[in-house]
Formats: C-alpha cells, structure tokens, sequence
C-alpha cells in the first residue's frame, strides 16, 4: 500500500493527526526498563491514537552494536495500519543513498523516512525510487540554528527567496509518483504557512510541538491541507517521557489523547 | 591526541595524502570473503601508504543487524598512526546530535566525522565538543546534484555568494577549536580552488578522485596548504575494488601507492 493512503487511513480510523517519536534515552527512560519493552509498552498503549510513529535512528545507533536489531524490532511492534517513520535525516551520493535505501526500507522496513536536501535531487533520487514509501525531505527545522542557511534569501528562477522555500519548491518539481514531503518544525508556524499556502497538497512532518514549543493551534491551522489532513504532527519527550515511573506507558497514552484531542479541537474549529 | 596532529603525523610517516574508502558492497567484493576479512586485508595491504580511512557508514548499515558491531571491529583494524573518518553525514537538532556524536566518537571510535551543515551551527555544536576529534561539514559535494543548492546564489554579509562558500565562511567563524574541516568534492576544481584560497589553512577532505573523474593535478594544486598538507584525498572504488580475485588486497596496496606516488608527483611540481 502506498504510504499516503495508509497515512490517510490511520488518520481516519484513529481520528488522529498525532506522531508519536520514539527517542529512547536511557538517561531519561525509567529505570529497569530496556529499550525494547519501553517502546513496544508506548507502542501498545498510544497505537490507537495515532497515525504514525517516528523512529529517530540516532538513539537506536547509540545503543551500540545491538541498536540495528533492536530498531528492526521496535518497527516489528508498529501495527500495520501504523505508518512508520524512520528518522535519518541521511543523504549522500548515488551508490550510497542506494545502500541507505536499502537498508531503511527494505532490511528496516519503514514506510517512509527523513532525508537532508543539501547534496540535491540525484542524493535523493535512489530513496524516490522506492514509489510507495515516503521521502521527507528536510526544509525548516525546528531548531533556532535551521536559520542559519535555510532562512537565507537565495536567487534562483528570476527570483529571491529564503532557501527553505527554494527546497520546497524543488522538491514540489521533483515529486514524480507523489510520495515526497517536507519537514518542517512547528516552531516556526509562519514559515509554515509560507510552505503549505505554495503547496496545499503536500505531506507536511511537523516536528517539535510540546517539549520544544510549538505553538499547536497555528501549527493546526497552517500545517494541515484543505481536508485538515496531511499533517504529521509529532511529539517525543512530552509523550514517551510523561512518567518515569512505573505507570510510563500509561502516562505516554494520556498524553497521546490530550495531544490527539487538543488537535481535532483546533481542526473542529473550537480552538 | 588531536586529530589534526595525528593526519600532520601520519602525512609525514607514510609521505601521503591518500585516503582510502572503505565502502564495502558485496555485490562488488571478491566471492567468498567477507566484509570483515575484505577491510582487513584491505587496510593491511594499504596502512603504510595512507594518511585516512573514511569507512562509509551506509554500507555497513546495509549489511543489517551486525552492521554496527562490523563497523566497530573495522574502526579497531585501523592503525593507531592513521586517521578514521567515519562518513555518516549526519545532522540534526541537539539532543539527537549529541547522540550521533556519542555513537561515532565514544562507541565506534572514530578520530573524525563527516556532518551536513543544513541545520546549522546549534546541530554541529554537539560534534565540535568533542575538541580532539574532527568534523567535516559537507560544502561541495562531489555529485552533479551537489549544484541544486550548493550552488545556488545567496545573500549573507552584504554580498552575494554561493551556499557552499558561505557554508565555507560560517564554518571558519565556527571552528574555534580548530577541529573542523570541510568536504569538497574532487569533480569540481574550481570551487576547490575558491575555498581554498579563502581559507588557507583549513583541512579538506577530498572525495571524487578515481572513479568519479575528478582531475589529480589540479586537485592537488588547488586542494593542499602551502605547506602540501591538509588535504586528504580520498579514493574507494578505484582502490578496494582494483581486483575482484584472490589478489584483491595486493591490487588495493598497488593501486594506493601508485595514487600516493602521483600526488606526491603533483606536490614535487613532476606533473
């Protein structure tokens, strides 16, 4: 299945806009608990209320040598109608974004995954080749330093704009079986805005409402299309962290609820 | 010891310039060995010719669950006068920066690391903190695509550039603790040439040579400091897959010698 229609589906079955990022951290996790039992409780408890997970690489990675296997098995324990993210951020040149590729969607198995666009289309190309799966492809971070390049004002096709805007309208151009998106955090919900008015149709990942800041309500309003759709809205700290004690994973899908909720009020209008 | 004196030293130990990539694709490797035994041989035949190895991290993730501790075990066969550079590109917000960082300096043990400058100074921040070991941030990469952004007019400081050289700019203004570099790809002479003229003293890594196509002579003219250093030339498919028979390991150590004895030409004004 194409990963946007399952992302639609899961948005529609579990009325739900909400990605949850698993970002395990021993240092923040509770104690006695490994990764494994950690995320597959937070998976259990959060995957009705849901549509997608995000499964930042980097932590696995620090695992040390068993981080690939354990992240092959946390994206086991995502149900099917669940689409999963993996979060990489990668990007280099040919034969080695195939390498990547391979890996991620086909050893890993995720339906889709985060790309940087600074080495361009053909570092990008072997990941777009996989025509059902996602490719999210870096734009505005939510980070203060994403200003650093991404909000300089760049000349290209006769005109000035800040870079952010240039990738986005790059990746718009380059998008030939529609399974492309953007990355953009929620912290900066006018630069959300300037990207989802030039591309009402395309899948936005909204990285960083909660612990980071967002501002939910615009990021709602200005994130989602016409359909109020097509909007991943992560959060990571603020849900997987809600408790450090014992009733963790209960903690995780409360706060998957009130995030879930506190969204489709906004949609709803009521916000 | 800092990186920066440890690649001086083995400039001087081994009289090179030359990197070897290991980028280790069963589908290219001899029949019959293994990824392990392939960089063993390898770096056994190559050690003494060297000054680097930058072990690319996609293919070893490709190889799927072990992918890690085989990396590990590679980072360990190299010798401790040479420099390994672990090529990952990576890039992102804070706290999962400063896990890349942990994975690839403390776990793995790399002397120095390839990063994506696109998030900006706050994403490499974690990276630089680690004051002995190197980072390289992307600038001009060595694929035709390189040019979709990086070369892409930008206005920063009152003048008009392109993203790589103010990448270049920004990095300087960031390095203080000496330990950044840039990766500037051997295909494009003439943006060597610009980077280095406006930063004289920075170290370069040079993918591209060999079988990219970029040029030797003017890569050495233009990439190296006025002492003939600081520049690592980096060489994979040419060098690791000279032969796909038993010799594959004495056709790597002929092949990197006959690439140190051309730089080494180049540097003696001999081409």
């Amino acid at each position: 299945m194409h990963f946007i229609e399952k992302l639609s589906k899961a948005n529609i079955e579990n009325s739900s806009l909400v990605c949850v990022g698993l970002d395990p951290d021993p240092a923040l996790m509770p104690e006695k608990v490994g990764v494994l039992a950690f995320c597959r409780e937070i998976i259990e408890a959060t995957s009705s209320l849901v549509c997608a997970y995000k499964l930042n690489l980097a932590f696995f990675e620090a695992l040390g040598d068993d981080g690939m296997s354990v992240l092959k098995k946390v994206v086991r324990f995502v149900p099917e109608n669940v689409v999963a993210i993996g979060d990489g951020k990668r990007g280099d040149i040919g034969n080695t974004a195939k390498a990547y590729a391979r890996s991620l969607f086909e050893n890993l198995g995720f339906d889709a995954i985060t790309v940087s666009p600074y080495m361009g289309a053909d570092s990008l190309e072997p990941f777009i080749e996989y025509r059902e799966r996602g490719v999210f492809v870096l734009c505005r971070t939510s980070n203060p330093g994403g200003a650093d390049f991404q909000n300089v004002p760049c000349q290209a096709d006769g005109q000035m704009q800040p870079l952010f805007q240039l990738v986005a309208k790059r990746v718009s151009g380059w998008n030939k079986y529609g399974n492309m998106g953007l990355v953009i955090g929620a912290t900066y919900p006018e630069e959300l805005k300037l990207v989802r008015d030039q591309h009402p149709d395309m899948p936005l990942l909204i990285p960083g409402v909660g612990a980071q800041g967002g501002e939910l309500s615009a990021v709602v309003r200005y994130g989602t299309d016409r359909n109020g759709r097509n909007a991943i809205i992560n959060s990571s700290r603020q849900i997987i962290y809600a408790s450090r004690g014992p009733d963790f994973a209960e903690a995780a899908g409360r706060a998957a609820l009130k995030l879930r909720d506190e969204i489709n009020d906004c949609l709803a209008g009521r916000v």
